[in-house]
């Protein structure tokens, strides 16, 4: 697929009808694009995910590592459009290297649990939840003014939503605030794989020096994902719940909410913003 | 479980630091409960959702009739507290009459397609993903000032918004902009399975005479959901995504996006709002 035709199905032209106030008016406007993608591994099909078209390749293998299906780039030999696919199909098909296996998902929102449930017998969710993360990096730092400039400067990089004024972004940052990489998509757990995935392909991870900022508010998936990866500090603009602060402070992570403008708030990992008093 | 008790968890206290351009406060601020919510059909383990306590037979009920799991409130038998849970597991489980037969879901956004995914063979999306949905009523009729006031009519219903300020929210309106039942939850999909569910268990699917309003935006599954529930309008304060608007189309329904104040966007289905010219 070229990037012009990638462009193109990011951002589609629909006629719509607009109504202010009484007043009708027929123009075109830009929609975020949806289309399914079917993620492989070999042959087989493991999910199906409704995501924004491009950087697709960097979506399956940032899946895999944050699902912990796989634990390293290693055990990628290569990515490829799959073979035969139908009319309106997308498929990428991750190969993995001889010997490397493919684990077995944990159970998620919308994971079908067609052999019984990985939940039972265990005593704590955190039992469930936090196999393959390790605690993320003590030591990293980042000043709370480098930390506000954040939101702002994710928007300024989100080509596609000033389009069309409907998806979601993440965004990496190093400890001065200088933008490493962002995705946007339809889909908040999209973006995040999205980013890890590039990350993981380049060889950056574990991101132990890094700063992710999600759109949308801070909830366990996201919070999951950003352990899997390595990330010390995570960043939203919105509100975190319950069980992602849990999450957060079982592992050590740095949790910030609320970020808009001169004001945040802090669930945990104070430590890193230089602010526990 | 007590109502009280679902009221502790669906918003739970947590110390935060608060910091405000250089100033550090330390206060308690109340989180947004999400916990994992186990659905069974009979003793079969179906999904893992991450949901806000409350509401959670509405929920399972919803899930799997907006998933196609289940055709009509006839199939169930019952719905009770599965036996045997384990310390923080809550799950749901779902008795099915002697003769009703659980469906396959369809293939989405995480579900892991075990035995090959059920879109192969298909040659578009809309053969996928209209199974077992009818075009909803061409005859419901709802005023645009009506519209208007729906989402400040959400809002002012949304008791956990105001205390957490981080969830989402589905609302079932009639043509008179009535409001029916409104459910909260840290997922867009669960709040509208449990506005679903709830009606299915009331006897009221298919909501032929209703405008679902949905917080967030205007996905391809919110779409589905409600499709799958026979409501002709959907609206939402955000945008809607490309697979989305071209679903609504191809059925019929009328999607209505960027509601806000005495503003919106119509991507199809104006004649239900009397303003195709």
């Amino acid at each position: 697929m070229s990037e012009t035709e990638l462009d193109h199905r990011s951002a589609q032209s629909a006629a719509v009808t607009e109504w202010k106030d009484g007043e009708v008016r027929h123009h075109d406007d830009f929609l975020v694009g949806e289309e399914p993608l079917l993620i492989q591994v070999g042959a087989e099909a493991l999910t199906v995910t409704m995501r924004t078209p491009g950087d697709d390749f960097d979506l399956a293998a940032g899946f895999l590592f944050t699902e912990g299906i796989i634990h390293s780039r290693n055990e990628i030999a290569y990515l490829k459009w799959a073979d035969g696919a139908e009319i309106d199909q997308q498929a990428v098909q991750v190969e993995l290297k001889a010997g490397a296996v493919a684990r077995r998902p944990a159970p998620q929102r919308n994971f079908v649990a067609n052999s019984g449930c990985g939940m039972c017998g265990k005593t704590s969710l955190a039992d469930v939840y936090t196999a393959g993360i390790t605690k993320p990096n003590p030591d990293f730092r980042i000043n709370p003014n480098v930390l506000c400039g954040l939101p702002e400067a994710t928007r300024s990089a989100q080509t596609l939503f000033g389009k069309t004024g409907g998806l979601h972004a993440a965004a990496l940052f190093d400890s001065a605030g200088k933008l490493l990489t962002l995705r946007e998509d339809v889909g908040r757990h999209n973006a995040v794989d999205k980013v890890v995935g590039w990350a993981l392909l380049q060889g950056l991870v574990p991101l132990s020096q890094c700063v992710l900022m999600a759109s949308g508010r801070g909830g366990f998936e996201i919070i999951q994902k950003s352990l899997m990866a390595g990330i010390p500090v995570l960043a939203s603009v919105s509100a975190a719940s319950s069980l992602a602060v849990e999450l957060a402070r079982e592992m050590g992570m740095t949790l910030v909410g609320f970020l808009r403008g001169r004001r945040f708030v802090v669930y945990c990992g104070e430590e890193r913003l230089g602010i526990r008093e």
